[in-house]
């Protein structure tokens, strides 16, 4: 298979733990180099955050456990990089 | 024929299977050295996806192949690059 | 006469080749290095397509001629750089 | 633990200390390399700032302590970055 | 005198010579290493077009008259940098 | 203490010393390695004026006393940076 | 006295000597390296021109003799960069 080398996702997450432990054990998950949560928004039941994560050969089904551990929801996939190195999204006059 | 050194195509796809099984296959197709997938738009039926494909002489036939294998269909090329070296769009003034 | 190194043309050109096939005759023009293209608006009858090209002295009724064997017309020419290098299109405080 | 490399906050502090004193106090706390302040809004009672830092491995209880030890609140936590080396947050279509 | 290093000029011009023949004429002007032109308008009778030009001194009468001799006018001269090297023009906050 | 390597304040000021003076003078203070100031507004009495501040460890007082000697007050300070190297202000998704 | 390295300034000017004049005359003047002039505005009677200058030790009244040698006349002054070396003008939240 093709490596993964790096996925962004948008988790819904309450609010403990909160995003900086969230984002220690998704970066510690097995496969994960690094991992970056922006937080979109936030409301009093959850926190819908943006997750960056990179790694030479990543395992999604261990990241999503690692954030249903935590009491999290992959909302969406929204970018997957796939091969023998990172394809920047290329921007084109299609682009919203 | 001059090599196709990257392409950038709009794809109407099903949920399953989900973004990364389909970003990893389409990085697996024959002459594809990396494949980034980033989500536009999804419904309750189908995603709509932007995907940008590298290599050093992409075969479009075995991309658009695989893509269908998955139940996907190409709506669009947005931008095809073709030569001894990928030549920059150029930004002009005419640009919407 | 000074070479030319780049031209942005707009183009309007039948569905039929498509812009894969269309590119790469465009690129294996004599004198072209590399183009580049962007489907910039298509409707049931033609797409309207940018075409960036490069090369050391590009040769404009070899590219155009090669745009109209394949049922295109070259709409506008947008942008021409000319000389002993590309100079870059300087914005100005008079751009629209 | 996956060291904490970037931290970006948002705090609510009085006016006293100053922004510069503040900033001082906070990339001398343990295990942080270097603060970034920047205001964001000012009424009459509090400053909101957004506090960018720096470190190896960054100790959260630590900076929270000193910023409270000044009399501020984390009013959220806005990026968390964690692994072997800082991920960059990476834009997608679907940012808002 | 100080050399003229780049020119850029709003340029009114007939659509006879076209504009690759246009550009390549003022490329070859004496004086001048390069140049880029980019369409601006175009209506039934003239084009609008700015011209970029570079070089180590260069001639502005030399230029004005070769655009003169294919029909255009000089509308505006829209930049100018002279001296030992090109100075940047330098955004500032009273930018309109 | 952590030494301030970069400060940027917002300064109320007189028309008189003029602007230029006034940078030089701050550029000259004690611990200041260079100043640029840009102007973001200005009327009948004053001049509202931006200054970016750079050294290796800065001395708030010292720079308040210059710009407090020329007429000026510290309206407001918009960022600061301290520590063992400047950390860039990080955009978040949070940015207004 | 810290050396003045960066000017930015608003100029109104007559028609007469052209800009292209203008600026050779300015770059020639003493202290300066280089400068470059940008059209802001024009109408029947002046134009309002962008002036950035450079050099290792600015000397404004040459600088602004010269402007008024030749019938312009500095109508304000937007950035002043002194010191060791350039400071950049520091974006921060609270630009307009």
């Amino acid at each position: 298979m093709a490596p993964v080398r790096r996925l962004v996702v948008d988790v819904l997450k309450p609010h403990d733990p909160p995003l900086l432990e969230f984002t220690e054990r998704v970066s510690e998950t097995d496969s994960v180099d690094g991992a970056t949560t922006s937080l979109i928004e936030l409301d009093q039941e959850v926190q819908n955050v943006k997750v960056t994560v990179e790694g030479d050969a990543l395992d999604m089904s261990a990241i999503e456990s690692t954030i249903e551990s935590l009491g999290g929801t992959v909302h969406s996939v929204d970018q997957v990089a796939c091969g023998e190195y990172v394809v920047d999204d290329q921007p084109t006059l299609q682009d919203g």
